[in-house]
């Protein structure tokens, strides 16, 4: 038997509320029927009824969460569904980690669903643990749960053609699902040629006038809203915005009345997170996002569209939406304007309650996916003949990705290269941590560290260790916390040690939200404690492995020059 | 080599309009560049370029006119796509019918797309020309410019689940074509059965409340403004959109200011015509329709977005948007407060250059689908032993299909019932013409002819030949003259004699829309001199025998009550 409760229903469908008669049965809205309300008419819900929100793109690793512990979060801001790019541990652990991932997430009440990612490995210049080949991809593209090929970062591949590539493409268009985007920057004649691919989506517009052209050309613009990178000042920004409509003023083409109404239209598609660290989560997820674009002045309703309908619509979810015959997904708020989320609700379950979730995360028993031996200092150190020596050098910078090239003078003991942290030039080195036990060192400028190390078993995107450290004694010690952990990230120094262990490919904790939040915490003020200037250490540090994005970076296999997109010594001559 | 020219784009994507230089080559558009605009700033176009108009709804037959010929005045108001629900060919010549509608369609550089009819014939209580079952549509479904299983008007069926009716739905599910819904008036559980077979548009909405309704269960809107149904006024009316508004500010819960924003907003999905007569086709289509939802206060590119990229997104069509990659199809209008078609382009190539249209239709060889032999005035007479007779009679009314069920007393003359102008009582019969030679007799109510007969080949849904007169003779030389011209229209009297050849299924005439339409005006002002008060007789008339519209009608097998769903005798006891 089904339950039955009058409530106000915010309508997608028509951008507007009315009153209803709601019947839930076998998880269903089995019916809704508007009622007319009077003086005496009493409506049991308080609040109001929204279809859950849906974010349609985000690498659940990010977390450092399972996906079951991601949803236990999740579902107090109000999301009932995510499409989860597991591209993380897909680097990891190909097939084996996505298949974990969807299990993991069956595990509970709630919708995960998963695109397919295209670029495992993000280049060549790394040892990572999988490949996913076009017959991976189409293995993949057939499982119910997979309901688009993840984002394409490769974009110089689909330009030129790579048949891998285009065979993974060809493909997501043989099985009918979307294409998901990723070009930052990709503008003119490359970007059509990127489009020709039918590649739908786009979330790396960092600016208004970068989110336009792709609009313009047949894009649907996913506003990122995550723990890195937050695009939605731009994107939603209200000075640009009038800038843009002032603009098209100037033609006389559009009367100005009907300009002025568009002030509010969020002009783009969809919000999503991409990345959401678990300190972030557990303060809000797209509830707050859709605040935040209220607060910007875009239509609210407009914005919960981009959460609901609008990507439910794109990816062909049963959800978004609250009509007759739709999957119970549904939230209830206070109100439009405080938005607390005061209960979810899953195929027409409370799985949270207003203050407790109602559901449990289970336990996972992770195999140990660091294969590599335990560490010693001379690992760490790189040795010159003679007194001082010139070194190509990583400068960072706080909050960004890209990096510079620059060189240092280093001085030499022992027929070893020193750190200087008066120049603030620290040692960092990447530990392959897959059974072939290399290691690539080298040097970086910007962490501001004045003793210790740092290391981290999230590197981007093939996840080997990562380490930046005073000394070489002090980074064997951090690197072999992580391996006795099965993965993690970890603090050392002289007075200090502490960790945070991620046994599940080295991603991601057993842990809940709070407890990985809050020992994440610690970590970082430890950092800070140390010297360390930048904001989100291990984040950054993360992204130093990256080689995709320029301009001097590491992997395992050495310095890497990304704007020449090939290995460089450390050692200047 | 492509052709490349400045002009202002209005962008149906971002609701905007920006000048770009434009570039088409091979049908395409190669390449759309932003340009900005300064003093000395030369933009080719004069006017605005739009995306062409695309008419997602509409059965090319009430035209009269060949696709060919159709697409030959469309292009003369922007329309350069249309979704054609071959139904009414279907029902004379089935499979080879449809098939002579996608070769004649080839034949011009105009996108015609298609539906399978999905209810061929209407009833079983009449004699159609085909029959179309489950493999039929399956046939039809895998053809690529067949984009949707046709409307879908057996709704009885539906809820009662036929077999054959279901699984017609279940293949174009199969075949991932969308279904088109037709259920005026279905509301409640109902509507929500119905809805369960992602039956997913609905055209025939006639009030706001019964389009809101469906629109807040899932359906896309198709506003229709045709010749005879004309919706626009209910769905945009200024007033009752207040009211909505009024209603939802009562809640409390949507911001008044926003609420007021969404004064000009249409709510609904597409603008279809269904049906267009020759007569208002020379006068406008689409453009038309958009012009009129502007002076109903609604956002003029919100009307233009219901007749692109909406429909275009829907059915999967390359039409409808101005991007690089996408056919090009576009047009040029003046300015969006007057409205005028400028130019039409297809595929790059202009096809219409605001004065002509640049090809020509095809002279069709039609083979006769008029297979009944000339008839005798006592073909149309019902005998009775009698001075006076009581018969059941139809009434029907101008404008409406809908008819009413009422009784008459008669005199006889001869043995023969005889018409009486005096109460309005005229001879209706139906004459079967796919080779049974079987003829129905009735009375009809209403049509106010002193004299004479007028006669169609033209009769929903099967399309037997309709007369209506005031006696026998003048039925049978209208009829004859039908079967002489191979189909088509007729007005016999004493002293005139005219008729409108339609030899193609005998619907369609081989001739332009304005000789068509001048032909048609002729024969109605015919009628109108013999007495007719209806305003489009003939349009009236081949509604007489559309047995699911109630109350009384007509088909080749007798009189019909629909509302019991059974034939009934003309003369009362």
């Amino acid at each position: 038997m089904g339950v039955s409760f009058t409530a106000y229903i915010l309508d997608v469908l028509t951008d507007s509320v009315y009153p209803a008669r709601i019947t839930v049965e076998d998880g269903v809205f089995k019916e809704i029927t508007p009622i007319s309300v009077c003086e005496d008419t009493v409506i049991d819900v308080e609040g109001l009824m929204l279809p859950g929100f849906i974010d349609a793109h985000i690498h659940v690793e990010s977390s450092m969460l399972t996906p079951a512990q991601f949803a236990k979060v999740a579902v107090r801001h109000g999301t009932t569904s995510v499409i989860c790019d597991p591209h993380e541990i897909a680097n990891v652990c190909g097939i084996e980690g996505i298949e974990f991932m969807i299990d993991n997430a069956s595990s509970v009440p709630f919708n995960f669903y998963f695109s397919a990612p295209s670029c495992v490995p993000a280049t060549l210049f790394e040892t990572s643990g999988a490949c996913l080949d076009s017959s991976d991809i189409e293995f993949l593209l057939k499982k119910d749960e997979v309901v688009a090929l993840g984002e394409m970062m490769n974009f110089p591949s689909v330009l030129n053609g790579d048949v891998e590539v285009i065979r993974k493409l060809e493909l997501a268009r043989l099985y009918g699902k979307p294409i998901d985007g990723h070009a930052p920057l990709l503008s003119g004649k490359e970007l059509d040629k990127y489009l020709e691919q039918c590649i739908v989506t786009d979330h790396e517009c960092t600016t208004f006038t970068e989110a336009i052209e792709k609009k313009q050309k047949g894009m649907k613009i996913m506003v990122r809203d995550g723990s890195s990178a937050k695009n939605m000042e731009a994107l939603f920004d209200f000075t640009q915005r009038i800038t843009y409509l002032k603009n098209q003023d100037s033609f006389g083409i559009i009367p100005t009345e009907v300009l002025e109404r568009r002030i509010h239209s969020p002009i783009f598609d969809f919000i999503v997170t991409d990345d959401k660290n678990s300190k972030d989560l557990i303060k809000g997820h797209l509830n707050k996002s859709i605040k935040k674009a209220a607060e910007m002045e875009i239509d609210i309703i407009k914005a919960i569209e981009m959460v609901t309908i609008n990507p439910a619509t794109h990816y062909g979810l049963d959800a978004g939406v609250i009509v007759t015959g739709a999957k119970a997904d549904y939230i209830i708020i206070d109100n439009l304007k405080d938005f607390n989320i005061l209960k979810t609700y899953i195929s027409g379950k409370c799985v949270f309650d207003g203050k407790n979730v109602l559901f449990d995360a289970p336990q996972i028993k992770a195999k140990n996916t660091i294969k590599t031996t335990k560490k010693n200092p001379e690992d760490f150190e790189i040795y010159y003949e003679g007194e001082e020596c010139e070194v190509n050098t990583i400068e960072c910078f706080n909050t960004e990705l890209l990096t510079q090239k620059t060189t240092a003078k280093l001085k030499c003991k022992n027929g070893k290269i020193q750190s200087d942290t008066n120049q603030d030039i620290l040692k960092i080195a990447v530990v392959e941590r897959y059974g072939q036990n290399q290691i690539a060192n080298a040097f970086i400028k910007g962490f501001g560290l004045k003793k210790g190390a740092i290391a981290s078993s999230i590197a981007h995107d093939s996840h080997n260790i990562i380490v930046i450290g005073h000394n070489a004694e002090m980074m064997a010690q951090a690197v072999n916390k992580i391996i006795d952990n099965k993965g993690g990230i970890a603090v050392a120094s002289e007075n200090f040690k502490d960790s945070l262990p991620l046994p599940i490919a080295g991603l991601m904790s057993n842990e809940d939200a709070h407890t990985v939040a809050s020992k994440l915490e610690i970590l970082q003020k430890m950092s800070s404690a140390l010297g360390c200037k930048i904001d989100n250490p291990f984040m950054t540090m993360a992204f130093m492995a990256l080689l995709v994005i320029p301009s001097l970076k590491i992997s395992d296999k050495g310095l890497f020059d990304c704007d020449a997109f090939e290995f460089i010594d450390v050692i200047k001559n």
